[in-house]
């Protein structure tokens, strides 16, 4: 049997949304900028995919922009929003995407001050006293990507409105999983990306609320905002992928049953909140036992799980997320992470679940 | 019949291709940054992907980097370079596509000297005299987008050389169809389009022999050049479509057949070079009577042209890049462009000869 449980790194493809993509691809394979028939069709495709996916996040469809993914989205956003503001400080949560902290990091070198607010033991950000007056913008992801926990991001917009700051909020995991209405969590622009959601890689969205300079010059497509020709078919795919049931009910209840069978495994803990997560997330500490070995023993058992984000697995050291939340190096290092999807099945978590018995017992009694 | 010869503007995905895609987004659905099977899966296909269309250009495989498309290489390749320069004059080419022309535009702004390189009347750049002591970068492109002219960028290059300053070159028409050494050619990058070929949009590449500074910043993917989940679909369509066989040959021969029948309608002549283009272009002149128009027409017969860049087709006005090589604003916006592809036929082209006698007849007849 083969298990993946990584889909908070990316999804499979789902069926239904390879047919549209391929559909787009053979059939309206024009440039959506001609201006004949061929071009028509690809464009026409473009905005009815614009229009799926405005639908669903509560935009208005002016306000979605195409682009090839969430780490573009959050860099287009939070460098295009900032050169529209005479003001140079960032508040950014110390939890957020490597998009977003490698970002801020670099636009502390060009000048502008940043603040990293902290989080509870719960993953739960805290803004209280972070907003000064020369701040600009506040970043505060949707739901994280390492422990799942889904950020209260109304009440943020909220604060950031009464404050007069501008608010970008990267939702790359919390689409289809979590109800997301733009217009009540008050964002200036938001992230998306197709991937996390069964639809290709290679395709993301930005929503916005506010004026930006963009990143790219070109040919005028998106507005301006994203220039360069348009991955049609990806787009197609997204729209498709978004419409998909992600049955997050059933998820969760799978997913609880696998945290509940976990947390019997001695010397293991669950990170972070256990109820304002995401319906298929669950990051687990097994003591003393590496994260990285743990996940070299499953996937012989061709189990494919992550020991945090994907983004950063190739980098040294613990997660910036578990840190923040409070952990020890140690525990950080000694972390796990099981995504699940809608296609994830009762048998696969039972196999997980003895295969991690096993290999947890035997790592231990090395020990 | 339904003809497409607006292969410029971007060419019909060719099956094998698809395949290939159709394979890798199945299969090799991991993350290629998880350290997983599934990940190195992905990863491995990325790789392999990369010294395919490496080896197409000459270029060593660490110094090509994927990217969304042409117009984000074109972006990232000359922002990056200048960022790494102090030197504060650029020289474009007056007959760059609208990504380098647009950039070119906002980088005045922000203080940079540009001097745009005139043209003959063939097309071909004339750099003399150009290149200050304050000159950073010179900016031409291999194969021009409307008219087709293929620029000596091996001369180019030379020239830079002995200058002292970056050559930037957007490569995007001429992959696959005039050979290309970047070695040979001394580039600091070049540009280049999956879509273009035959390939998915939303996907290029960029090759570097210099350092540079990024747009994004993010999870270290491309070496941090471009990061960014990578649409592994994508490149791996990419490089499928670089090892096509093209025809170029073939192609030659149906356009210049193309080329000498239309030369016998009335009233028609041939934009710049006849000679130093690409196997597949033609731009051509019917006096009097309206580019729109014309391509009207063509379109209710179900067959497709541009009136010159797909990227430009939705502005005002006479293309740039006719009016660079001394046409007449009248004679610039009564010309057609004409992009055949390995796909076209006889058939096809003959069908073209004999709408458009009959339609530019009729128009003529209404003057």
């Amino acid at each position: 049997m083969e298990v993946y449980l990584d889909n908070a790194s990316t999804t499979k493809l789902d069926l239904k949304v390879r047919d549209k993509m391929q559909q787009a691809m053979e059939e309206a394979y024009g440039n959506p900028s001609s201006i004949h028939d061929k071009g028509e069709e690809a464009k026409s495709l473009i905005e009815q995919s614009r229009s799926g996916v405005a639908a669903k996040i509560g935009a208005d469809v002016e306000d979605l922009y195409f682009t090839s993914g969430a780490t573009e989205s959050n860099n287009l956003a939070i460098r295009g929003l900032l050169a529209k503001s005479s003001k140079k400080h960032i508040v950014c949560s110390a939890i957020e995407h490597s998009s977003v902290l490698d970002l801020c990091k670099q636009l502390k070198k060009e000048g502008y001050r940043v603040s990293y607010a902290a989080v509870n033991s719960e993953g739960f950000v805290e803004l209280d006293g972070t907003i000064e007056d020369d701040t600009a913008l506040v970043i505060v992801m949707h739901a994280n990507n390492e422990v799942g926990v889904v950020q209260d991001i109304e009440k943020i917009g909220l604060l950031c409105e009464e404050k007069g700051v501008l608010f970008h909020c990267d939702a790359a995991q919390s689409l289809c999983k979590v109800s997301i209405d733009v217009k009540k969590c008050k964002v200036s622009s938001m992230s998306f990306s197709a991937h996390k959601l069964h639809g290709p890689k290679g395709v993301g969205a930005l929503y916005l609320s506010k004026e930006i300079e963009p990143l790219f010059y070109g040919g005028g497509q998106e507005k301006n905002i994203r220039p360069g020709t348009e991955n049609v078919a990806g787009i197609v795919g997204f729209a498709e992928a978004v419409k998909l049931d992600h049955k997050v009910e059933a998820v969760k209840v799978l997913r609880n049953y696998l945290m509940e069978k976990i947390e019997e495994i001695p010397k293991t803990f669950v990170n972070g909140s256990k109820e304002e997560i995401l319906c298929n997330n669950v990051n687990v500490c097994f003591k003393d036992i590496e994260g990285e070995t743990l996940l070299q023993h499953l996937n012989l058992k061709k189990i494919y799980v992550s020991t945090g984000s994907a983004c950063s697995s190739k980098k040294e050291g613990a997660s910036h997320v578990l840190l923040a939340m409070g952990l020890s190096e140690k525990d950080a290092e000694c972390s796990i992470r099981f995504s699940l999807s809608k296609d994830s099945t009762k048998e696969e978590v039972d196999y997980v679940l003895v295969s991690l018995k096993e290999i947890v017992s035997t790592l231990h009694a090395l020990d």
